[in-house]
């Protein structure tokens, strides 16, 4: 199977790394940062280097870049590649990127995907194995791509071990902003007030894992989330409306010492339990 | 050594468990959860239960409940206790508790220390073996404490591989304010935020790996962390607000594409990449 890689980051790294096992791949990697290309060269998770925007006989083209960079590449891919040829992105994002394709003569080429799946790293150094096993693989807008090439992709992503359920875009979006995106700036706005006390505290003597838990997206690229956020600012404008508000009722339950009030708020998030021993299990 | 154990939950009885390999032990253990009695008696973890407000000759009593109760304790402990046993406190709040006893006849026969380890789970079932090795133990005005008694604590807590380091009660509550107990809000409204919309969405299906680390302490004690806000009140509510207007800062900069903003800040948040590097070696 002829692969073009388009972003050697760690989830395209990981998805081909898992895919190897399963297929016999050639992989064209694809990258601006020539660093990250060398790595994932020189470290078998693609056979050569591609000529950028050319894309030559493949079967398959991951995109796997940053949202902004997948929404400007993405119509100018399908207006280059031949006929049997599928391009599925992993864009954290869906909304943008299948309205900027509806009408295009090769929308059916496309298929729209969000694995759930990664961490706070980034690069093809930071590739996994098994990343995608018993995870969900989100199709976007399946009926708008052509049905043997929803096959092909059905195939690759079960054959990880991944669970595929169907979600409309704006569904998505709406949903992420408030599952994963919201988690990331809560935990960059964390990160950020605790460091601006860095000149007068000992962060690290003093922080204990739990810090380290809840701030620990704060390490996430800014290529990749700035994007997210722009892309997605209207969902996540509303649910951030709805975390800070929560932050606020907490503060004045504190000041007028409502501590009851504030123990049945801790009681009602220790519900957060049983959905996260399942999530846990499912991993 | 005789030891009294007061509060049977996971940092009393995973300290038992680890000083248990290095000293020869006879601990009596007191709950008002007869159920934790009954697993840390079964379990090994204490010899016998004790009788509520009476402490026969011994040693050491640690002191390792909810610091509201620990606070309404101390005071009645020092009165009935003799001359040669030390009372160590594990608390995460040390103004109150040290200002409740400064006047006691017996405040010398006192250490107040806050141990920084621990996790989201409560009870005996959940005590960890190692779990304060290469751990910070904090004391706070060790002056106040007999010098011989301060011997035995420090001999106690390097022997399970402790770094001792001494603050003021005053600077240690307005730290953990900001590295400990603004972590947990943050956390306990990001869990209230995203369950208020459970109805709505498929929490477990879509969540992954970066909601789950985000929440994890939204899965702690109501009882346990409920009296430590109460007790750190104001030096929570003054790095809550720079929490919060962090939260607003960053919604406004969505609200007006400001992009680039955005990008500096994560940037800089990601400075906490070396910071935390460092801890997870330490652990």
């Amino acid at each position: 199977m002829n692969i073009e890689l388009i972003g050697v980051g760690l989830i395209g790294s990981s998805m081909i790394l898992d895919l190897r096992r399963k297929f016999d791949l050639n992989v064209i990697g694809h990258d601006l940062n020539s660093h990250n290309l060398n790595y994932a060269l020189k470290n078998g998770i693609i056979n050569q280097v591609g000529n950028p925007k050319k894309f030559s006989n493949c079967d398959i083209i991951f995109l796997a870049t940053p949202v902004d960079v997948s929404l400007k590449l993405l119509p100018e891919i399908l207006s280059i590649i031949d006929k049997n040829t599928l391009v599925i992105d992993f864009g954290s994002t869906k909304e943008k990127i299948c309205k900027a394709v509806n009408d295009h003569h090769n929308r059916d080429l496309f298929l729209a995907t969000h694995p759930i799946a990664g961490n706070e790293f980034s690069g093809p150094n930071h590739a996994l194995n098994n990343l995608f096993k018993d995870k969900i693989q989100i199709f976007c807008e399946k009926n708008k791509t052509r049905k043997d090439l929803v096959e092909i992709a059905k195939k690759l992503f079960l054959s990880l071990g991944m669970k595929i359920i169907e979600m409309a875009p704006e569904i998505h979006d709406e949903h992420m902003a408030i599952v994963s995106h919201l988690s990331h700036i809560s935990s960059f706005m964390l990160g950020k007030t605790v460091l601006d006390k860095k000149s007068k505290i000992d962060i690290q003597d003093l922080a204990g894992s739990g810090f380290e838990s809840t701030v620990r997206l704060a390490k996430s690229s800014p290529d990749m989330w700035t994007p997210i956020f722009s892309q997605n600012k209207y969902n996540i404008l509303k649910i951030l409306d709805d975390y800070i508000k929560n932050l606020i009722d907490f503060k004045t339950e504190l000041l007028n010492d409502n501590f009851n009030q504030i123990k049945n708020q801790i009681k009602y998030t220790n519900e957060l339990k049983s959905v996260l021993d399942k999530l846990t299990k499912k991993k």
